[in-house]
């Protein structure tokens, strides 16, 4: 495995930004392994993601920011820089429907996911013996009516504690309350069992079964402040038909689930997704 | 190419409704090419569709009605017969994009439907040169603000005067009043550019594109008084990215009407969907 | 749960059949939930499934072959009876890739598939660990060159021993002999890493990427005397491009790999599939 | 629209290409709108392609061979200059089906291709009506058993007269001799009728339904000396079952014949493809 680092920037759209960054990593012998950029139109905007072998590169990353300072001032860039061997720190939350934790769990053992998981919480305790398994810390943090705020206070503690970075929740049936998504901003994935904007909120698929619908989806977005707003990652369907009784529909969707979440998860960890107003690019 | 009938039952679930029926036809002598079925168990309903070869079957369809009664009505069953020598009249409505009214011309003429299209209605002339080609009567109906009534009631004599089955809103830009809709009940399907329910109302890809979803779709739906509301008969979706411009979007979101409302007219003409509520049973 | 009992039937094409089905159950009070038929004209057969709620039937099963041989003569059927509350027995065979086994062992643990594994065989160790956490049985049964005669019988043996129905190859990397297919016709599925027939044998993600095809896929079939050439039960395909490295590709196949392997097992368990010449029918 | 260059690049990867690239642009003053590469890391293979508004660009297009020499010999490149306000030349041949023919007139008048279509050649005359509808000339060459030689001197001479860029096989039953394909090497896209490489040759549709498969696809490729080898431009597939017909999987086909083969083209029209060895590259 490569040791790599990644930029990611955005900025205002002008002449001369590829060349700019790509003359700044030349000139300090950076082998370039991918290179991907998009520019909003509407918005006036350049996006860029750019990834190159750390083998060879002779400024550290300690002393990036100072010597890249110069390039970064000129286009107005915001930027962030990272870095492979640095997998991240994830905090899976998950309630009672273990069948996304289960899956990312045995991907994370394989191999398929590039970070670290140093504990689950969780307001029930159906993933618990999952979690021994893998050897992952388990937290049970019960929610009931009226003490949520106790229980995020708890949960904080415990993502601070183990120093994670990103929050997945995996099919954790609480809404979050502005305040946790404050500390966690665009570091929080979800996993909507609909294809939104359909079906926005509670039971979407007893409202798909409802409604006749001969697709049914599931999408892995960002958490903001609005329910079910943030930003989409991936989204996936399925066809179903008459035949299909809601059992089937919450089968199959749980199917989906576990393929747009891990695939937005594999994503955000290998630093492909860069997010702007309410959308992502993510750069394949 | 076979003469068939084709009957579509409804009625509450009981015991030996496949029996009634299948007896009934065995008895004069028909061919079963196709029986389907399907129970509703929520809402305790049985529907069925058979259909079969009318070589050797001893009832003529003038006298079906009366002979089947015995069957259908101890059973409490709504039905209707259809048969395949009768091709349905459909009339085409289209407004200034004419791609799906150039597509099932094309797929009427080539023998992909199985109807007669007496006539073309439009708002707009744009479609005028593709029904002459085709050779079918073309009415341009202005709609004005203000005169969508009188409007509606010339449409409505064309309709007539035309003898007029099915209604297939092809991309067609004006609302329908609830009177017409009352005159084809059930019998005109319209095509919307979004995945239903998501996207209801104007402008649905604009909508897509700002939401930054990662699918588009289509959707051919019965029409009833509910805008977007109706029954839904068949959905797609295609793939997107940051990459797609929202003229991309248009461009791949015509090739999703396109197959999505001539599958479900193909279905409606083949007599394969049976509505219930507000949703439909698609027969294969 | 409902105790059921299906009745799967295959004859030549003729007026009758379905009456003649229908009125049987009918006249011992069975409540038909599915029914379902398929004409083959270009074979002139006829194919039925039909599923009926065993509460008030009035035949006991083990009465039912003599009373049913009747209507099975007139029709010259061959036919088959099974059952919902026999679940079937079923042994999994896995070597070093252990995704679609530890997918399998989920979905049964979690309901997911209607049936019992009484063991697991493998001729690696891999597999063990996840066996030990769900509580099924592992015979590690190494295949050496020169030595895959004694393996099979011993894994015979251990399939005789645990009473098994079905054998699913899930991935198992060694090559069935005939022998062994013919001690369970029809009741071996397979996974194939590749959309048959492109890429039959060998290394297909390999060949794949080699080629350049744009989509990649995943086969389960039943397992016949010649490689990769049994019934196909149930297929489905995943976009690449030309980002996708070699890894990505076998890492995309994996998710097709489950979802292709439990949906065909699962029609399997539930008895939907009829195989005819080198087809299958899948009553859904 | 705006004028744009579009610069395609092959060369051994090494360190330095992007930077130099970029640097070169932005010295004379492009604005690049979109630019993209790829890396083939078993090949050591380096694949550029980079857009830019020819507005403002000091450099002429005839004068940018000389300019650009220094760097394209710094790293061995080579390179091929294509502009958008040159749309290619496409000539059009087909025989007795014509969808794929009537489907790429509709969308070259409605504005999705941007190309010319100087002409249309066919060895039956099914086509002509809708190439006078449209007003491109239709050239009828029939080729007989023995005449294949003599036709395609006269294809040739044709292709010639009307300055043909590119060569597109709409459903165009003959083989394409090695010498034609050598007079437009990679500069013909052919539709085959499955999903490559399953059923090379005669009759896919008959051999996937005999085969039993749960999805068909089709197939736009780029012409080599072998029978349907290759390099894939695009492929795309429909689920199909034992309820479709032969006929059934003709009509499904038709559908992904036509978008396939213009997906194929409008990327080949946008100059986004690149071929190294027997694979493409889609820079979308």
């Amino acid at each position: 495995m490569k040791r790599t680092a990644i930029l990611l920037i955005d900025c205002p759209d002008q002449k001369g930004i590829v060349a700019g960054v790509a003359d700044f990593l030349s000139r300090h012998n950076a082998n370039i392994l991918h290179a991907d950029q998009h520019q909003d139109a509407e918005r006036d905007l350049f996006l860029m993601r750019v990834e190159w072998d750390l083998d060879g590169f002779d400024i550290t990353l300690e002393d990036f920011p100072r010597r890249f300072a110069p390039v970064a001032d000129r286009f107005s860039m915001r930027w962030r820089l990272e870095r492979s061997d640095r997998p991240l720190r994830v905090g899976l939350f998950v309630s009672k429907s273990v069948h996304c934790l289960v899956d990312l769990l045995y991907r994370h053992q394989s191999g398929e996911l590039a970070c670290e998981i140093p504990l689950v919480i969780s307001n029930h305790e159906e993933g618990r013996r999952w979690c021994d398994f893998y050897g992952i810390p388990f937290f049970h943090v019960p929610v009931e009516p009226g003490s949520k705020k106790e229980a995020e206070v708890r949960q904080l503690a415990l993502l601070e504690a183990h120093k994670v970075d990103l929050v997945v929740l995996a099919r954790y049936m609480q809404v979050i309350t502005p305040d946790f998504v404050a500390r966690f901003p665009r570091r929080i994935i979800n996993v909507h069992h609909s294809f939104l904007p359909a079906f926005v909120g509670a039971k979407p698929y007893h409202r798909a079964f409802e409604r006749g619908v001969k697709l049914i989806g599931a999408t892995s977005h960002y958490v903001t402040d609005e329910l079910d707003e943030g930003p989409i990652i991936e989204q996936d369907v399925m066809r179903i038909s008459h035949r299909d009784s809601l059992d089937d529909l919450l089968e199959k969707g749980r199917d989906l689930e576990k393929i747009v979440l891990s695939r937005g998860l594999r994503w955000h960890l290998n630093h492909r997704i860069l997010v702007y107003d309410h959308k992502t690019v993510v750069f394949d």
